[in-house]
């Protein structure tokens, strides 16, 4: 079959993007107005008020016109002024990351790393804001992605608003799944985008920002204008008397408002019911099939992806082809540095069920299986199970 | 009815983006798998290459993530090096706007600047060139969107490459639509997207360039990376062993998909036949309604877009709006210092039938008697009717 | 072009059935639950509700699952008792055609026909029931689709009502077009279809019938039942507690909830004005163009489509294919004996707007032309609009 | 909860209709034309094309207007005369009501009828024929559905064919998942549809019809025609230059050309292999959980239908309620008299792939859990897995 198109995948059960809800879906495909039809105008008023609301944002929401990486790229480079000092604070891979943009744009940048099973200590960098003073601008990733970790960035939230220093929060990966929002974070960027717990597609982005984020931005010289980098470019674009500073990706559009829509008509607390359910049948079922978790401790896996450590030997890589190409079922594996040295099951929005999680460890344990581990799948299943017959019977 | 959302166009007939075809916005609902799916690496190629030959690109073809706003600002953001003299050729407003990222990163720009309803003279640039043998990029836009002009660009282009410089081509609102691509213009950077001629949505744009403009990027050590403006970080996207650099946008994938099978079926050639053909009988139309065009002369009139003067003291946003309020027919006004000035009907990809500039030309005067003015509908229907039946007949 | 398939029309502006609404194309394709789901029940019975309002029905509605020619032959069939004397009212070939099922199941039918171009007398009717009082069942046509012919409805069913006797009424082609339903008709089976006025596809039919018609149904021993022509069978087919007689068209299901959504969201009554001024624009149009109407007065034109008569020596079915080679505008001939004889235009749900109707009468005229008449599109079009705009300064 | 809409299903796993391949769905979104549009005669004829291929039928297939029922009905109404003599095999609640309809028709019905738990014997066909050389036409069901038993169609039709009797068989919910057609089958009338193996909608259902079938039906004075129980109207229905007897389904159309396609593009034989091996795995897995097997043998149970006997004191309408309210898994549960005596689970079209299996399993276990029983999920997946792999690994 080498020289055949993969057939198209069963499940999708990896960390996003997600397969969206099917009326995600159908949104995608309705009509596509002008850019300057009124029509359009309502719908984009309509659909920013809702991300608004979603992110309890003080001021109306902006969306950018890319996938959520826009959103973080633009939020460093709108933000930070080179004037500023970041406390860039690393988790992981997306956090360590963020901290490269911050060294584009700033006079300096701290930082605190720990390790990427680890989460951040609110008491480190309450530490470090003490120590120096200067610091303008705090960066943290709320949910690590690649390897499904969490950082307490509420509290990390109040220490930095305490010290007057900005904060920028990632909450790409858990926006939607988990209760954190702009206001629960008391961030001053707040970034997310609908391609993960939303259940949507990863056209766009969308940030909630405070007014001291607006002042400073206005204040930044170098703040990107004239570019797809812009935030301040899309302030108004809600408005129905401002134009847009380029056409917006009108199909994403469409596809953000039925997104919108799905979230607030099922009820964002039984959203994320729904996503802390099956991360724990998830993280009970793997442990059964004598898996660990990526995570040191369970208070700091995410409810939207499980991150599992594989047994000495395996290749991750290798695990994740064997489940697609025997079950058809699509997981994730490691990313960059990590390639091979994990897997992960994603339980975002329209797989945040705990059939889902079945299904993915069912993939998972006979994948392993075919590479010569002894897995007892039904265990899996069956630990996995009573984390959801426990909750239903409550 | 000021409380009320106004009811969804009837017909869209302007500038782009345009509505797309029923199979574009079918393809938008396909399910979306992972970025890391081998189905997904295997229709990204498939994708890429169909995008590569209809741009008849020196080499693959790289795909920006964002909108074709996206693919101008990457393509002066990194072709663009701050010892680069740069020659920008401004026949309207986005050559005129080319010119200010121009200045951003280059160490001058050298402006050649007509009027907006005339084009660039070949000579002229050949004499500039000549004068000035350290210019190093010259930029131009095909057609000039805000005023449905076009430009001799296989002409400068061959040029510009007999004077060892390096051609950025705007060709937007023009690729698909005409007889234009990176061959024929000579193009070492050659900028379109799918939203308008193509008759998809406007969520992505692809760039052809040479092997020229790839080493002039690989030297300028200022060219984005590890940024949503790199072209660099896309050069191998297509690769089936190169990861992709963030999230592709899914939805957007799966309607170029089927926005380039609709191109190669029914044949480049007959879908500029469908331009040409609107585009005569729209102008003709037009001028027997006792309308003006808005470019000078007919040659440099685009094919996509017809734009036309508004008799005195008629502003064209009132026209805009009274066609939309009363017929359900969207067209475009002016844009920026323009607006009020003109009006512009879109012919473009699915809405480059002569019958569709009948329904354009029916409303615009419409609106125009609605605001007082004297048209002769009738006598704007018969003689477009008359190139579309002539051109039936041989 | 011999060998290949015919490319898609652009514009479908014949009698029906209709290129649904875009939301009614999106329903189509939702996900389909077993026929069993709780979902799909509460779905049902909102859909069923919905028609039920909609047709002013005395009991709830009856959906049967196939399209409107299967309503009309089970509303014979199930009706039609063998003792029963029949007044079948024929003013076209719909009208007739009911006659012929009409005899398969009477002792006798009687007949009332007048020539297609003319309607129904009430007045003959009265005169017939009066005649012979052992009439129980009067079959009527609203709208006779292959003329375009209306007849007066109300009327027939108050002559009907006061003679006791039972009225069929077949409203499939202007049932959500124009200001009829079952009250209005005094019907006692009324029959309706989504593919026409409504604006959906032709793949159900939904019956509105009084308590008096199912009483003659329950005691007609011949009803069919345990058929797919069987109205008893889906009687009580709305009840969460009553299983279906056997699968429905899921999808077709889906795809009515948008049908029904989106005519109460417009308001049925926005729904018929529209259908009335295009009807108006188009006769006025036609008339401007040399064209006669084929129903003999205004009076009795319908406002679903408009039936036009042919210059002497036309060929009615070379004009329809001439518009849609030449412009891809389909429209539809005549029926059966009719064929060749005229050309009727759609105004019909989504088409139901005076620019359809201009973009009819542009290519009806553009085929005349190309067949050697000599027709004056341009005045067609100003007709036409003056409609239009006399009804907007209102 | 009482007063809410349920949510929808996650999983639709029941004994059909299915919930479509993603491809189906969209098609049924496609543009409808004129049932009269050269471009839509091109389309049926194409999809007429390739269900007479896929039937292996001996004349054109004809594809009625409605759901499979439809075609079962009319092939009784149509072939079977008042002359005729009837066997009609019943070995399950589908097999004995088509006697009903036989009886409609026929001068005589025979039956052999054997437990529902078991197939009908060849050799008692062979019997009764040589004892009544006059019977005309045999009936057999070749899926019971309601038990998810299998008839030897392939023996039974030639032995009638040795006996010059007409074979109808009733192919609906195993056509396009095991290797059965027309051909292999020798039936005169052979009728399926799309909604259950095929992985489409129930719209339709199309019947490959023998010359000898065609004769009997033509000589046939009460065959229907001008009716929608007609077979005959639509004979050449496929034809360019033969007009549709009514209005086609043309959603359903669209939905069939797209299952058709993907039905050649996997290629048969492939699609058959994913029901039989997921119907084995299911079996396997359920047996593993204590439950029995509702067909006697393995060698009669159907590969797209598992039913499955219900541990004493359960009730099947409690399982499947609890199934779907607790995991959203929709699962079957027994027909007419067998209401609550059993349980079914679907692996038909997109669903017949071994990890749905898994999740039907999973789903059925938990329901019974939470009534009481004591079931081993995990040995049930440990088994239903074992098998998946041991077909991996061939």
């Amino acid at each position: 079959m080498s020289d055949e198109t993969p057939p198209a995948p069963l499940f999708t059960l990896g960390a996003g993007p997600v397969d969206p809800y099917p009326a995600v879906k159908a949104a995608f495909a309705r009509p596509i107005p002008s850019e300057f039809d009124p029509a359009f105008a309502a719908l984009y008023a309509r659909v920013n008020d809702a991300v608004t609301r979603a992110l309890a944002a003080p001021t109306p929401a902006v969306i950018l016109q890319g996938e959520a990486i826009l959103g973080l790229e633009a939020a460093a480079a709108s933000l930070i002024g080179e004037g500023d000092v970041v406390l860039n604070l690393a988790s992981g891979i997306f956090g360590k990351g963020f901290g490269y943009w911050a060294q584009r744009y700033a006079k300096e940048v701290l930082e605190i790393e720990v390790p990427y099973d680890e989460a951040i200590d609110p008491a480190a960098v309450a530490a470090m804001l003490e120590r120096r003073p200067d610091i303008k601008v705090v960066s943290v990733v709320h949910h690590e992605t690649p390897t499904g970790t969490i950082n307490p960035v509420a509290e990390i939230g109040a220490i930095t608003r305490a010290a007057d220093a900005l904060l920028i929060v990632d909450a790409v990966s858990s926006f939607g799944g988990m209760a954190i929002d702009a206001e629960t974070a008391r961030a001053d960027i707040f970034v997310a985008g609908p391609g993960k717990c939303l259940g949507g597609a990863p056209g766009l982005t969308f940030l909630g920002l405070s007014e001291r984020a607006w002042a400073h931005i206005e204040a930044n010289p170098k703040t990107p204008f004239a570019s797809i980098l812009s935030i301040k470019d899309w302030r108004h674009a809600h408005r129905a008397d401002a134009p847009f500073p380029f056409t917006p990706l009108m199909a994403d559009i469409n596809g953000l408002d039925a997104t919108m829509a799905l979230y607030v008509e099922e009820g964002p607390e039984r959203v994320w019911a729904r996503h802390a359910l099956t991360a724990r049948a998830c993280r009970r079922g793997a442990r059964a099939m004598g898996l660990a978790l990526w995570p040191k401790r369970d208070e700091i896996a995410a409810d939207s992806v499980t991150a599992l450590r594989l047994p000495a030997g395996v290749d991750g890589e290798a695990v994740v082809a064997a489940a697609r190409a025997r079950y058809g079922v699509m997981l994730s594996g490691g990313v960059g540095a990590l390639a091979g040295k994990l897997v992960r099951i994603g339980h975002m929005g329209p797989t945040a069920n705990p059939l889902h999680a079945v299904l993915a460890l069912t993939a998972l344990g006979g994948a392993l299986r075919a590479l010569g581990q002894n897995i007892d799948i039904g265990a899996g299943i069956e630990a996995a199970m009573a984390v959801a017959d426990a909750d239903l019977k409550t």
